[in-house]
């Protein structure tokens, strides 16, 4: 991308049955930090547009680039092609092949759009598990779909969670585990590569030298020994492997603190960019500890930028109007930022 | 206590070299629910009101009670008999057995005060666990020292750490040990005690009916057995033992959800009272996370109202007048409401 060219993102619509194309149709009608495509289906984005009550039209494109240049006051909507017939009929709120049909038909073009550099960032409205597996997808959800289209020569992409919002970043090193599990899980090849791809992140937003922390699993970060040693065998050695790559990486720091001290709010400069956390709560409690709404979901370790918001399809309230677009605005803002494009 | 009686909270002064007993002292000249007698040197308090250029005098009690009548704009000491003598010619911000046997002889006193219901509440400004060392104690800190006072036939109670601030309060079940040892001591008892002791905090400070969200140790609370099975094997039947007796304790919910959803905040009301939480790290993480100065340490299971400041001797500043009192002004408030006379 060159610099004269703005970046364009590509936005996945998400499950047709879930509120993904109502928070798509709110948010491209708020001011955007760059040109946005939906990828998805016309009628089904026609129909979310009259479901929220929006006055703006929806503008049917030949090709995804065309939204550089939409006219103002409309939503761009790019249709791949194959898409099942029938979708804006489908009845809102349940579970049905073809929507998850169409989610993954969407998510694998627009991931596509960014792979051949045709979009700069990739936005995901959310899907459905149940849907997925309906449609007879191997893939429990987004990150392991795109981690298989980005495989060279059947090699995926090893990728990390981050989660953000306006005052904190957060990085993985175990999710979806056990807590004794992710215990078990730690390496010291495992916290490096999550310091390294927290280190590529900031630095593709911009910054010249990210501040990592990374925080200890144990209390007081193990009190010397006293309280754990997993400090002293996985966590001291990553840290050292990664400055001797040049890394700004520091810590282990005691985890009650470390994310208080990494907290950047007015008034309050954070001491670090990003936090490295041992254990999936540890990093999410302080992430959505002042509300959700604004926290974003960033897929580390793909070959390009990947963010979604933190909620899912909300099947209850879909169809309805009333879904809050507040996240799916901050994933793209996020997206914009950490292609590089954003200011911090 | 009789209801017509103001309670009268004890405050013992902490490490004389350290800065405990300058936020005593700076405490004491601000408004203050009850009134408050020290537990101190009354030459150490001195001391402390000339290092932060206060301007009010050091009353100096004969009984303890005297606080309660205590002329305005006076700082009401009682010098438990026993202290070493010369402790105000001490240097600052060092380890001295002479500080330590008098923090121990403070700390022992204001508590024998509380137990004999002389005393509503205990306050604890901080003492150096070297100096308690040196003066030859064999208790690590406050809690062990006063679990061994409370001792019923050599009995100790059991206890449980409290952390709170204006909008949060949580209780761990497990603390000062590895994350894996952490799992290893969970039961089904251990957590139903600490549910207990969350429910008669909340009855004591006037709640009737005290909310208790019981958080998961897991992701996601276990996510139904797939990420561990500590949820169903522990948290589900202690949960269910406390319910049987009465106490509204819910969960296991999501750990990380489940502190902002108990979070009191303007404008965003706290689904619950308190939290329990499984790790020192889940509960603390959040407590902390908007800053530690209003954070309120409170000893659960002991016969008394126990809270201290969320800080240390801090000897690198001691002496020098600038030690910020907020903390220990929140334990202050924090142990009058816990003693059941305060508003929420």
């Amino acid at each position: 991308m060159s610099s004269d060219v703005k970046p364009l993102l590509a936005l996945s619509m998400g499950d047709p049955c879930g509120i993904g194309p109502e928070v798509v149709a709110k948010s491209l009608t708020r001011p955007l930090p760059a040109p946005c495509v939906v990828v998805g289906d016309v009628a089904v984005m026609r129909r979310a547009v009259a479901a929220c009550d929006l006055q703006w039209p929806v503008a049917e494109l030949d090709e995804p680039e065309q939204a550089r240049h939409a006219p103002p006051r409309c939503i761009a909507v790019w249709q791949p092609p194959g898409l099942p017939a029938g979708l804006a009929a489908l009845p809102m709120g349940q579970v049905h092949t073809a929507a998850g049909r169409a989610a993954i038909a969407c998510i694998e073009a627009a991931a596509r759009l960014t792979l051949g550099a045709r979009a700069s960032a990739l936005v995901t409205a959310p899907v459905h598990k149940q849907a997925l597996a309906a449609a007879g997808s191997r893939f429990p959800g987004h990150t392991e779909m795109l981690q298989a289209l980005a495989a060279i020569d059947g090699v995926e992409p090893e990728v990390r969670m981050m989660l953000g919002n306006d005052e904190l970043r957060v990085v993985l090193v175990t999710i979806h585990v056990s807590l004794r599990q992710a215990i078990d899980q730690l390496s010291v090849d495992r916290i490096a590569t999550t310091i390294t791809l927290a280190h590529r992140a900031g630095q593709r937003a911009g910054l010249a030298k990210p501040r990592i922390a990374v925080a200890g699993l144990n209390p007081h970060a193990g009190e010397g020994g006293l309280f754990g040693d997993e400090e002293a065998r996985f966590i001291v050695p990553a840290v050292a492997r990664a400055r001797g790559t040049g890394i700004e990486a520091s810590g282990p720091f005691a985890p009650d603190t470390v994310f208080m001290r990494a907290r950047a709010a007015p008034g309050h400069p954070g001491e670090f960019d990003y936090v490295v956390a041992m254990t999936h709560d540890h990093g999410l409690i302080p992430v959505k500890y002042l509300g959700v709404e604004r926290g974003v979901n960033v897929t580390l370790g793909l070959p390009f930028v990947r963010t979604s918001p933190d909620h899912g399809t909300a099947f209850d309230i879909a169809g309805r109007g009333v879904a809050n677009p507040s996240s799916l605005l901050a994933a793209i803002s996020m997206a914009h930022e950490l292609c590089g494009s954003g200011l911090r």
